[in-house]
Order: C-alpha cells, then structure tokens, then sequence
C-alpha cells in the first residue's frame, strides 16, 4: 500500500488549474498533472477520484475565488460605478498576462458545458450567480439613487449577463483591440442605468 | 511519385471543417482528417501545405458562407425586423442540433485566437464585418424610418457585436436555456434602435 501524502489541497488545486486552463481538458494528460500538483498517481486518484474529479475541484475552486471577487467589485462605492468597475475588470483582466488562457468558465463553457452535464450545470449556475447579484446591484442603486429608479433591475442584468461573455470572447479573440469598440459598447450598455 | 487525386475542394472543405469543429484543432488528428476527407496524405499536404493550412482553408470557406447569410438575412425586411432576425437566428441556430458543436469562429477565437496570430487577423476581420453590416443596416432603417433617427448607428452596432458572441456563448453553455433571460436581454438590446 501507498504511503499517505500530505500536500496542500488549495496549491494543488490552484496548480492543477493551470494546466487545465493552458491546455484545455482533453489535452491535459495526467502526467502533466502530476508533474504540476507534485501528487503521486496514488495520491490523484484516491482523493479527487479521476481526471475528471480533478477538474471539477479545481474548478469549484476557481469559481468561489470568482464569486468572491465579484461580491467584493460590486459591494464598493455606488451601486452605478460598481457596475461600472465590474465590466472595466473584465476588459483589465483579459488584457493581463496571467489571463491570457481566458476565463476559465468561458472556455470550459466553450469545451466541456455541452457534453459535460456536471460542467454545465455549474457554467449554468454561475450565470444565474452573476445575474443574481447584478440585479441586487442595480436594486441596491435604485434605494440610494446612483440608478434610474423606473429600470426594470432584473431586465438589465439579464443584458448585462449577455454582455458578460461577449466582452471576454472580444477580449480573447482580438475584436477587443479596437478599445473605441468597447468604450462605446460599454458605454451604451451602461446608460441602462441612467 | 503519387498519381494526382481528383476532388472537390468544397466537399473536402465542408467536411475538413466537420472535423475541426467537433475535435477541436488540436485534437483532429490528420488521420482523422484523411478519412473525413477522402483525401491521400500526398493530396493533403500537396494542396494545403499543412494540417494548419487545411484549418485556415475549411474556416475561410465557413467565413464566407456565414457572411452570405448574414448579408442575406440584414437585407430582408425592414432594419429594425431584420436585424431581430439575425439575432433570432443565432438563438435558434445555436439550439440546432447540427450546430451543437457551437458557432465555428467563437470555438476558434477561444481556441486558437490567443496563439494563432492568422485565425486571430481573420476572427477580428469578421467582428469588424459584422460590425459594419450592423452599422449599414441601422442606418437604412433610419433613411426608411424603422430606426429613431437619433441613434449613434455606429454605437448600437458595437453593443450588438459585444452581444452577438455573448449570446453564443450562453446558448453553448447552458446559461440560454432561460428563455426569458434571452427575451428580455435581447427586447433591451433592441430597443436601441426604437
């Protein structure tokens, strides 16, 4: 029997993300996750179970750092330039190099959402998240003024959560190195709340 | 020396492109491409110089036929109809099964965008196109009085093509299978133009 391995579960996690992200799921072999995470194959299978099981911790886990930092983006200031903050983070974001595999749910979205039901019921449930919290956002505005009170809340957000992966695609794929391109985009969708 | 093969680049376009669209680029093996195609390995490598120059050769053939239908659908009706209908469309396309595999350029602007600076020139040249199509048609619906003749046709058109692969994106992942969040963002989206 295998002697027992002590590791940090979030450092795995947080590695074994990182060649998920670079290569995409398919590609990832489990040897360039052992290698990544310092696990042993024992030590992979018996804890997350597979490949698979891997992906999805790791997965979880990037999405609760996400949801954080989102709740964290929308809570500051007025309700109007959180919003605001929010989307500029997005665009900031892809452009920074340590983004430049993408949004992890994006592509995993792109690749695994539509065979993968336990991938997409979670891509689906982020997007209900982000809707969610936007529309409390804007709601929040409208009590404390920075937002038109007659803007049905829940009606933008449901844009807004369009836009959302639109920008990061844009972002990605070039159509955002046009920055008039994204300044007028963002600014038009941003008169919703005025 | 290899007796030359006789074919049908379209044929072997359609098809090459069936086989990057469900694999990915990375994982469509040039067996795989062979037996989809048709194709000996000397045809292959003899017209299209590479695997890579197969995928640029498929995709410019999908390019061409998307923008077809795009200038097709803009062209019929009233703007203001018209351009519900090109976005209608991408809804219901996404929902086809034939195209479960996603809209071709959004899959490789998130595969192969980042690192692969030809399809990442040919990605921005269609958000560019899609952009102007936009733009033209938005202002036609303002000569012909079904678009408010106050509106920036350029910025609406640049939110729409933010929203364009967002909508994509959605209907791929799962976040499409609300219908009213697609209804209500898509009745604001339009609403620009009334």
């Amino acid at each position: 029997m295998a002697r027992p391995q002590a590791f940090d579960k979030s450092e795995v996690l947080h590695n074994a993300l990182r060649v998920f992200w670079q290569k995409g799921y398919e590609a990832a072999s489990v040897a360039d996750l052992l290698v990544a995470t310092g696990l042993s194959k024992s030590s992979l299978y018996n804890t997350f179970g597979s490949k698979h099981g891997l992906l999805l911790a790791a997965f979880d886990a990037y999405r609760e750092d996400r949801v954080r930092d989102m709740q964290s983006v929308l809570a500051r200031g007025s309700a109007r330039q959180a919003i605001e903050t929010f989307f500029r983070m997005i665009i900031a974001d892809a452009r920074a190099p340590e983004f430049r595999h993408g949004c992890m749910s994006i592509n995993q979205a792109v690749e695994l959402a539509p065979h993968d039901p336990q991938v997409r019921s979670r891509v689906e449930e982020d997007f209900q998240r982000i809707e969610d919290a936007l529309t409390r956002t804007i709601e929040r505005g409208q009590a404390e003024g920075s937002v038109k009170p007659d803007r049905n809340a829940r009606q933008v957000a449901r844009l807004m959560v369009v836009v959302f992966p639109g920008l990061q695609v844009l972002m990605r794929a070039g159509g955002g190195s046009d920055s008039a391109r994204l300044e007028e985009a963002l600014a038009l969708l941003l008169s919703h709340l005025e």
